[in-house]
């Protein structure tokens, strides 16, 4: 099996901090998304949506979306579970994954794909007021998070999880988004001193 | 245990028609969205996101997120498997839900959202230029989604599923942002009449 990436996007660095996490190693193969490479007929025949990271079998079946090739690798060695344990385990993974997701994770790439001039050949059309909303949306989320994560050490519970590592990349991208983080999120700067002192967050 | 829910928002949609193809039954509670109940120092209380629905179990403990919510359920209850079955089974309903919700349902929802009168105290700012470009997102969406449904006669493969369910709420949420299917996605139109003739679809 092989991985296609651009490294320096962030899903693609989500992928690679789950596979750090499990101690599992897959190959990896670059392409480069700002050279046009996602919108060739070669790869939108493995992925229509014309997104990295791409997941490739050995019998030739094709995986996208970041969080679906995460899942593949827990159901192929489900520990550490990064999903989740249990019924209501699973559930408060999914939930943080979706609200960091939802709330972060898409807001800060929102103010970037709209407001950076690179990309205006991948975000068509780009619409600057969707970015400048975008910046509040990310200040109000960290605001919230930031009270979530006084109580507890991971942001769905006392175990790290895959909620962790989409947040941990989020907040890394702020500085592409040309963005930084807000004052008084004391409890999220401690947070993310600590998953990124783990060693997958190099990965 | 219980659902928050507002009956005619297509999220709760997607849990009701879930519950119902898996055959169980949780009593449902209504709050009505417009007239502000989820920004009520109440509701923040059990889902700081302030969207519904929100499941609440008999131990107090509050699951919100959609696709969380189901994934509750599909833990207590594995069959019929709306989540797939295996590690590539799995990984393959993750990426079509994941797919559908990104390139269609939340399209569909950003054009409702941000060129509707009545979301302008929701959706802080409207942003109608992002609501225009999302319209053309959803027509390329669906041409995408013609083109694997002539191949298979669910989204994820041969069996029904919740990315099947996220489409179908995403298909028929249409009418409210003032758009409808368009022309030449025949395949498309097959498999919106199958799955709307399950009993679920009127749950």
């Amino acid at each position: 099996m092989r991985i296609i990436e651009t490294r320096r996007a962030p899903n693609p660095r989500r992928v690679r901090i789950f596979l750090a996490e499990k101690g599992i190693q897959v190959p990896f193969e670059e392409v480069d998304l700002m050279a046009g490479a996602l919108k060739t007929p070669e790869f939108s025949a493995l992925n229509p949506m014309q997104r990295v990271p791409v997941l490739i079998l050995d019998d030739g079946t094709v995986i996208s979306e970041s969080v679906a090739i995460c899942r593949y690798f827990e159901e192929l060695q489900p520990q550490p579970a990064l999903f989740g344990e249990g019924a209501v385990g699973q559930a408060m993974v999914e939930m943080w994954n979706r609200r960091v997701e939802l709330g972060l994770f898409a807001a800060v790439t929102a103010a970037f794909r709209h407001l950076h001039p690179k990309m205006s050949h991948l975000e068509v059309p780009q619409v600057a007021a969707w970015g400048e909303a975008n910046k509040a949306k990310v200040v109000d989320m960290l605001r919230l998070l930031d009270g979530e994560l006084a109580a507890r050490p991971f942001l769905a519970g006392h175990h790290y999880s895959i909620a962790d590592i989409t947040a941990l990349v989020a907040v890394d991208f702020l500085k592409a988004a040309r963005l930084e983080l807000p004052e008084g999120v004391a409890n999220v700067a401690r947070w993310h001193a600590e998953v990124s002192a783990r060693p997958s967050a190099a990965a």
